[in-house]
């Protein structure tokens, strides 16, 4: 079969022809690099070029390719951290401000239902006052020197060059922190973070904890670990209020733990009655069939679609239409990575709140 | 029915009398202070004299009570933490030392075969050389200003007359930090604490969080938070290590969780077969019959028990005879809970290797 | 340390004096029988004589030993299965009810506080009209032919002259069957079984399910296994009805969970508010603090020797004094273990109602 | 957009093709009846004409669906259970025999990864010699007359025209059934059912237990309900053997206990190290990036397609390319669930070998 989008696979032409080929793309249409798609796709006409691309390169690419295609007119769906320098960061919101694009960070893992379920419920003021966050991104694949060992992903992500100043807050520890203000619309107003490099011979930090101050006094705990040796994705979110806690776990997602100042929890699942408009409406299944990180994924495609769609008056706007991480999203990542960094180096707390530009 | 062994039970001799004549204790021996218990005690004939006391008084009774104890020759099991200041607590230590007297601190979390079970494995080496340790200690009791409520546990554990400079890691704090040293064998060399009171009215903290800086180089993360609502006393110790990761729970205890590089886990449970002489030694029933709270307290008197009646010649010494918390982790405690309190008021990093007298 | 109750250990007299002198009780109250016991005894002062005794010989011991002590005008607690025959059990009841003497069959399983939780919610209709029950009691320590070596536990279990005419049943399915009338009340109507024995070179079944059918039509199923390879002592009782369902399982005690209609599991936990006073009067600890099994059995204990505190007119009657398995209870495990082996052989349904006398 | 397969969706012409405008496709390949779809798909070029089928309808147009289809020389991908009367099954087996077409029966539980390593391990003989299963799909979603309430979903499943002679057997108990059969290979001896229609109205069977003797005199209990109120879809599949025990469960899909006589788990999770070459293939994302219900169901799709692929001679053959359920393992449902039915009518053990045609 031959069909499907055009792309740019990599920064060698020919590997990336070669790749397009394999994934049965129409050869006229995959290109031989990121800025040879974007100038083609744009010449064409509005019903035959692309409407979005989805940039998911080593995070050093990310700030040309999204530039490239923002300046082409075309919406962008782009992996984290968004850049690995704040001032790029900054530009694309400004870019995208300007020219009314749409713009994702995939900070997927807000879009399983149960996580859309703890935002509604946290917001509606179910848990209280709010005090306390901890949020935890566990994972043990980098226990041992992988980079040494040219595996492909340890490999950029682990080079500062590409990966930029952060390993574990760059990778995993930016997505816990989304996480943490998706949920509850907290901004950070100070933090102090700890910084490890466990393995012997890696230059960017496997480990690091940072304690964090939201506003309004919440207290945060965010840990980010590559080095837990025996945790897969063990991405967790807690928080506490005046009048209880909930308890939600990537590895177990279809299910948010209610816990309940009277010794009781309430388990939600997903189809269950009760839960808000915005579950309902990133659920697919009914209760009891499991949805996973693919449909949680692409609940983040669909709203942009969905957004896409809206704005070319090809639809009518949806109620969650815009519930996905925007390039805001992203620069208040690359911030709270930079930050958290200086933050390790100087041993001291710095000031931490935050607003980017657009 | 009349009978069991002397006490005193209130600072007022009325009381105490009273609360004696509840319990059916034979009156000649319900005293009306510690002071006067330990003088007249004192002075019995051994065979009939107490060989050991329990102090279960708030915090700033632990000190005067237990010298008066010692100095009547006789073996103390004390709450923690030990005392409220560490010159106290030192000196505790030294009057152990001299007098050759038993001395157990209730970190009676220790007591769990399965904490045992952990330990004997992380020093076995099991999980290859130690990187990480997290060690959280959340209740959500004081989630309201109970001690405005005349509430009498509440209410001496949050006036820091009674209670000493701490909350939270004074009460819960010390415990997790023991458990983390009884595991590992590792010693604290730095710390970083950030300390919150987060219910308004109180006076000491109800939340902290510790970082840690163990011998070499072994990262910590300490919690302890008596405002997580919906929490009912969640110690939970995870140690991750360069071959894998071990968690246990004390909601659960009968069964200890070893994470592994290989992506999947092995689940121990009291009365397996493989577990090591520690962990035996501590166990009462066949697996899958649950032993909880009480046994693993009654553990620390076992012990203690075993080890006077060797001392005494009444009986062989066993291989765990000793295998409870002493004076010396005791001051290990106090030392803790006043570094950490330090640091939260510096907002910086400070030395925190310690090594008790005696 | 010399003291303790009076006791006979063995049914040879030199075991029997031996085995008292390790337990350290008074030699002059060691017996060296059951009848020796009973009649020694019965001819003590009552402020010296015991009031009640515990029965936990092999099952066929149980009738002749009990009836003793009930001549001797002695409170019994007696294991379970009450007897081997049905007749025996019959005559028990009667004899209990002409003396007016307490019995306690240690169905110890009912002793925990969430059982009885689940009993109240059940029969306070919570669960509205009830459907169904599933229980099942599973282990895998008899997956080897232990009785063949000289293992004490196995091999009077696996010997019908001893243990009757049921394995897994006897042992472990009566007790399932006490649980789910425990809970919900029910007596059977109409049973069917299907027995086997799995490992090569065993007597009796080591492995059964029962098919029953409950008062008001209620369905159930009840499995009792011996030979589930890797299941510890996996006690588990479900009961549905028109309003939602129960989920308790003995090897996490502490915890019962309610499934309900609308996908929300409610997980209610020993300490948590709003539990019923019967569940409330058999917890010793605050919520977090796992009871386990010994804290359980010892409800039986306490609510037997309340009964006889209260009859003695030694104190005031409390109101789940009598919470406990009667003789009576016993008889209708014995009569269910009967009619289950009956419909084994004969593969059809039988008719299950049964009152025993008394 | 406009694309997508042909299709018929509707008994009513009208309907069917609003329905395919609804889903975007071309208006000239909806068709106004399946068998006039049939018919013109038939008529197309091979390259036009479609390869596969898919039949979601009730029960009782499965088999003249797919007997249209097949006659047309196109391979069928049909719900369970395959047809609502034994003949027709056969009929189907005889004519994909014939005509060597490929067809799958949707038992799509066995799709999951870690059902293929259940499906291995107790193959390669881990579980030593096979002696129990217990497998049971739960479900609440019938508590009430949903199907006297217009429910769609409801109301054929509960009418005999339509679902042929039982409802829980047919609409899950089959599934359970096939994933006893997938994973151990038995085929069953004997089989005693138990079935109850327990909402008042109701005309087919809402909850069923059978009691199985498999292949070697393996004990095998299967449970099936739809009045479980609170269960969602509680599928969980059990297999105990000489030498441990295995334990799935559909709603935590990415996990595999194993229980070892030892008295430790071992859980295996997606994405471990050592699972089998069949559960690697069938998984797509790395550990702890759960994958969920479509997922699985799309792992027979993909084997299906690669099968087609594979004998048109476009594709290489790969190891698991059949490894989907066929039309014999539907006719082997068909057989159960009417044995089933029989035995719950005559109260008695019937013989339960079968092995369909073709």
């Amino acid at each position: 079969m031959v069909g499907g989008g055009p792309g740019a696979f990599s920064s060698d032409p020919e590997k990336s022809r070669h790749m397009g080929t394999e994934l049965g793309l129409y050869p006229a249409r995959v290109y031989g690099s990121y800025a040879e798609m974007a100038a083609a796709e744009a010449e064409l006409p509005p019903d035959r070029r692309i409407e979005a691309v989805a940039v998911v390169t080593p995070n050093d690419l990310h700030h040309p390719v999204a530039m490239a295609f923002l300046e082409a007119g075309i919406h962008v769906i782009c992996d984290k951290p968004l850049t690995t320098r704040l001032e790029d960061a900054e530009e694309l919101c400004r870019e995208v401000a300007q020219r009314d694009l749409v713009f994702c960070v995939t900070h997927n893992y807000s879009g399983y239902p149960m996580v859309k379920e703890a935002r509604e419920r946290v917001r509606a003021g179910e848990l209280g006052e709010l005090r306390k966050i901890v949020v935890e991104y566990s994972q043990g694949w980098l226990s041992t020197l992988l980079e040494a060992e040219d595996h492909k992903q340890a490999s950029w992500r682990a080079d500062p060059e590409r990966a930029g100043v952060s390993s574990a807050l760059g990778d995993i520890g930016s997505h816990a922190h989304h996480l943490a203000r998706y949920v509850t619309g907290l901004g950070m107003t100070e933090l102090f973070a700890d910084l490890g490099t466990l393995v012997d011979g890696r230059v960017l930090e496997d480990d690091a904890t940072v304690l964090i101050r939201y506003q309004g006094g919440v207290r945060g705990v965010l840990m980010a670990s590559q080095i837990s040796a025996g945790e897969r994705n063990h991405l967790r979110l807690r928080v506490y209020g005046s009048e209880g806690g909930l308890d939600w776990c990537q590895e177990r997602p279809d299910r948010l733990r209610l816990v309940r100042p009277d010794g009781t929890e309430l388990v939600l699942h997903d189809g269950a009655d009760g839960l808000s408009n915005r579950a309902i409406a990133h659920q697919r299944l009914p209760g009891g069939h499991p949805e996973g990180f693919i449909e949680a994924f692409a609940n983040l495609y669909r709203n942009v679609a969905a957004t896409i769609d809206a704005r070319a008056g090809r639809s009518q706007p949806g109620p969650f239409d815009d519930d996905f991480p925007t390039v805001q999203d992203g620069a208040r990542g690359v911030f709270f990575i930079g930050r958290a960094v200086e933050s390790g180096k100087a041993g001291s707390w710095l000031a931490a709140n935050y607003e980017p530009p657009g």
